[in-house]
């Protein structure tokens, strides 16, 4: 079942390039989470082929206008639609009045439910948990409140054995398949683990942007899938990244070493880099199972091999 | 000396069809003005080659999306582009507390000096009076308050008659050029019109988005040499224009008809209409100087031949 996450921007602050700011859009068994929503994400989305009307949640990591200066226009966009599905928007507590308010002196009264929810930036707390994952906070280090994510696949059923299902009867199967043990018609128990195999391994995905280099994070990340972590910088302009709290290249790849992840995606790349394979090279160094992200591309998250 | 407009976006509110939505960059002797800024006006600026440092002024006519939300963006780059020269906006009374908000809980600090003033949205009122041109209102008739404008040159300086210059003093030329008589030194007084030609005729633009059919708005716009005017809809759909408060294209050319503009230019097309051209043919039946604003395009404001 698909879990794969699409770079809709790579850019930093400054847009160029060719490059847009942050905005990625998480596919988890045909539901749809927004994260991030920077300017021209609605356009992005549409030259992505893809129904606002999937998306179900938007999550906003912080109040720089790169990562929230598109919401507006996607909300009045899925308004002008004639979207009615209820809409679940997680983010700083700031994005509440700023929404609101733009709604208020527009006169906007949105044809569908809109539910801001307040994010507490604390690494380990579940923000939201609904039939396909559940999405845990990282209290990233940046100049504002910043929260990434971890979203992680709810356990799966179960499935039959294909040998025990003579003996399972229908009406039992749902409950067998949920790790139930089966009372035989003799009376003896048959335990769970002789009538089912293992669901697949949950996988998961983890977005850090934006964020000083912060290996407090690394319990957070250790075994993820697939990380997302900004490399705005090169090692060249480590002194930067430090004034700026963000990441170099190779800091993200030593937070995705010292976590063991699958797999490293860069982005929030500096408008001063025509190309990023400079960023690439520099985290190859350090980890070698690393990718770079680029507009309209999409990456699996699959389980390790 | 330059007067023209581009014309940025031409979309209406829901945007698609590769159409943007409203911007309009209007340049007069090399200063520039920004005539609103819907989402993705950076990007278009940029796609145009315009340097943000030479827009002095911009001015937002009212608080639907897409008209303003390109605002924040903006802002923020000529900030992190180091911009030290200082910017007015010029737009409705709410914008002051949408922009300074989103500053407050971004934590921006803008570098440069942003002075933002409320306008009265009344036909005829002196919004902005620079060196170079005097900027009117008109009070479009919308669901929100929507102030459009007249941009006029001012006046430039009369010029000396080749064959009078040896009969006026160089200390003198400065104030002649601004029409004043000259005292001969026989005593006797030479009027200005014998020692001067008339400056050129004054260009003005006119900017209507978005309005329904405001016929109220002729006297204010009679004689201008090019009038921007909305033209979301066809007559077809005429009681969705009355509805939702846009135009016709008949309508917008109906008023240029009876204000005897230079010509007239359509935009705001709404995204159902895959090419603009059955507006263009709609508008050419009432109103024969009618153009298409297309993204990008440049239109020169021009006296009448």
């Amino acid at each position: 079942m698909v879990f794969e996450v699409t770079t809709l921007g790579t850019g930093a602050a400054l847009p160029a390039r060719g490059r847009y700011p942050t905005a990625q859009l998480l596919n988890v068994r045909d539901e749809l989470y927004l994260i991030d929503c920077g300017e021209g994400t609605q356009e992005r989305l549409r030259m992505a082929g893809v129904n606002f009307n999937r998306i179900g949640r938007i999550f906003i990591s912080h109040m720089h206008g790169d990562h929230y200066l598109g919401l507006m226009g996607l909300l009045s966009s899925m308004h002008l639609q004639g979207r009615s599905r209820e809409l679940h928007v997680h983010g700083p507590a700031d994005l509440k009045e700023v929404v609101h308010l733009q709604l208020r002196v527009s006169q906007t009264y949105l044809r569908y439910p809109l539910h801001i929810h307040a994010v507490a930036s604390v690494s380990g707390e579940v923000i939201m948990e609904d039939d396909r994952v559940t999405v845990t906070a990282l209290a990233l280090k940046h100049r504002l409140p910043c929260t990434g994510l971890v979203v992680k696949e709810r356990a799966g059923l179960r499935s039959l054995r294909k040998e025990m299902l003579p003996v399972i009867p229908a009406y039992r199967r749902a409950g067998v398949k949920q790790g139930e043990d089966l009372l035989a018609e003799d009376g003896t128990v048959i335990p769970n683990a002789e009538l089912t195999l293992d669901p697949p391994a949950r996988r998961s995905y983890a977005f850090c942007s934006d964020t000083a280099y912060a290996p407090e994070l690394v319990p957070f990340l250790t075994g993820v899938d697939l990380l997302y972590h900004e490399a705005t910088f090169t090692e060249a302009l480590l002194a930067r990244a430090k004034e700026t709290l963000h990441s170099t290249a190779r800091q993200a790849a030593t937070i995705a070493r010292d976590a063991d992840v699958g797999s490293l995606l860069l982005g929030h790349f500096s408008s001063r880099y025509k190309s990023a394979d400079v960023l690439l090279k520099e985290a190859l160094e350090v980890f070698p199972r690393t990718l770079l992200s680029s507009e309209g591309a999409t990456f699996k998250v699959g389980t390790r091999g």
